[in-house]
């Protein structure tokens, strides 16, 4: 048996804590500042205060200020942070952690440089720390609840070292949590991170029916599978564009199926359908990280970078770009669902 | 404006008619043997007896002993039977249709050769007439409820000849009905044929979900996400093992997603995912046509025999294999969650 420790105690990194204990892991974790009540609660009553689940048995819970101490003599480092933690877990937590102790992130998304290149975590952290320690993330639709109680999920784990993945997936596999593996990282966090902008596009449908038909009513599936379908299409461009293997689309599918369905993007989504301006929508979501609305933008700001320099046409993401604009406040325009029509010979 | 005639008077037939007099064509709708009452009942009432919605003005209405009079003149026939009418249609409706006058099918699936090659009805069509007349067909995300109500709607038209289907798509086109054209029929066909199988793979995951918190409980969307995903692979090895274009995943997954929302297919999904045995489930589903059974079996068949030549392998189809299995009457294995893992270097 191993020591995993997991750095941040929301409920992706915490629900990992399931899979883990399950396969009888030493399991520490640690909340970083923004997770002191998390800490505090679940230490007392054995439950994750915003998941609202019980943690497994056997925990060990750290305030920020013993990470030394929870990262000492670790097998696994699991970052749990989300992607506005990047730069603080690779300046606060990477330094302590032991050489070639393998790091898995479930941190979803990319950042953009300056010329449009999108780049993945873990491919962020190996740079910046001159390939101390090896990175990993984890990719596929998995709600961290569904993982909590246990239900069946597909995920991948991606990283440059597949004997490094092998390792990673003996040790957090379970007859529940089921783990591919691939070393096209770009790939794979590059279909999580797209899935962020697509969920908004495919939900608009949702509000697009409510403004029609009233707020409850039954919804309508032709609009929302034209717009999945075209989702498809244009992750794959995205895909192709950035040199990714074309495998990965299947994560890309499977994990904007589960985004869909679930929580802040949804909503989000559909209040944009309905016709309510950005700036109202995100007030009426107030207190709620929109991590999905940087991460689609970044990825609209790289894609519209390679239009602009002739590499990708603006004519092969009218979704992404309806979406650009309804985040940018815009209103005026319907879903351009005309232009999502092509003919190939 | 141009003279449509519709044969077959079921839902998907019917609905075409929406669009069709939306654009201000002459629309002759003639029901089959199995449609007299439909028929009987729209010229009564006005209203389409099984999809009970309210069919436009100014169609005109035949039974079948009048086809000959609804074909005289016509510029396109849209064939709406099932994939059990494809011989009647082409042996009785056929020989009365004037030269070089297109025929568009909406009828789904695919006939499957001795020797296991799957082949399209329009190509069988074109085959079975020596090319005396141009076929075409319509895939892609289009429950005829849903077209009926005039909501946002893309599809594809496909066939040999892009004149034809540029003349078609002129016709048809509406501010609602949203036209891409390809000349991969094969692609197009056997992506809209495959969803009636993973749409039956797919919506296990509710069943199973059922079955461990009880009907009526909140969606589990991990496991249904992890067999969407599944099925995107799968539907992919099968389009590139027949020779057809990647673009055809797109009304692929497009297609599975609007299937498994609706109907009978998710019925029958959720039935067997809970366990129930086929010839049971079948039972609770008395009188319902099951098309995609049908359908889902020569898929089935065509596969297996491509693992017996070698040309496929049988770990390349995990769920479509366990959907047979179900098929078939076995129910003693779980859905093979762990077998969809891969670890591609």
């Amino acid at each position: 048996m191993s020591i995993i420790t997991i750095v941040g105690a929301g409920m992706m990194g915490s629900a990992m804590s399931v899979p883990a204990r399950d396969n009888g892991h030493t399991v520490r974790l640690v909340g970083t500042h923004l997770d002191r009540e998390i800490i505090a609660h679940a230490r007392k009553t054995g439950e994750h205060l915003t998941m609202q689940r019980r943690l497994p048995e056997g925990i060990a819970f750290y305030q920020i200020e013993a990470l030394r101490q929870a990262l000492n003599g670790c097998d696994l480092v699991l970052c749990g942070v989300s992607s506005f933690g990047v730069d603080w877990f690779l300046d606060t937590v990477v330094p302590l952690i032991p050489d070639r102790v393998p790091v898995l992130a479930v941190t979803k998304g990319l950042l953009e440089e300056q010329d449009g290149t999108l780049l993945p975590f873990p491919s962020y952290y190996q740079h910046q720390t001159g390939g101390r320690l090896p990175f990993g993330a984890i990719g596929g639709p998995c709600t961290s609840y569904e993982l909590a109680d246990r239900r069946q999920t597909c995920v991948a784990f991606c990283g440059e070292d597949m004997r490094v993945l092998q390792r990673l997936k003996a040790l957090l596999e379970t007859e529940y949590y089921h783990i591919s593996l691939s070393t096209d990282v770009l790939g794979v966090e590059c279909a999580v991170a797209m899935k962020n902008a697509y969920a908004l596009g495919v939900t608009l449908a949702v509000g697009l029916i409510e403004k029609e038909d009233g707020i409850g009513c039954t919804p309508a599936y032709n609009p929302q599978a034209a717009l999945f379908g075209q989702s498809v299409k244009e992750m794959a461009a995205v895909l192709e564009h950035v040199g990714a293997g074309a495998g990965s689309i299947v994560y890309g599918a499977g994990d904007l199926y589960v985004t869909i369905f679930g929580g802040r993007t949804r909503k989000l989504g559909t209040l944009l359908g309905r016709g309510i301006p950005f700036p109202e929508a995100i007030q009426e979501l107030s207190g709620i990280t929109l991590e999905s609305v940087v991460i689609a933008n970044r990825l609209i700001s790289a894609v519209t970078k390679a239009i602009q320099a002739g590499t990708l046409s603006d004519t092969q993401f009218p979704l992404l770009l309806h979406v650009g604009k309804l985040l940018r406040g815009d209103t005026n325009e319907g879903i351009p669902f005309a232009r999502f029509t092509d003919a190939e010979m």
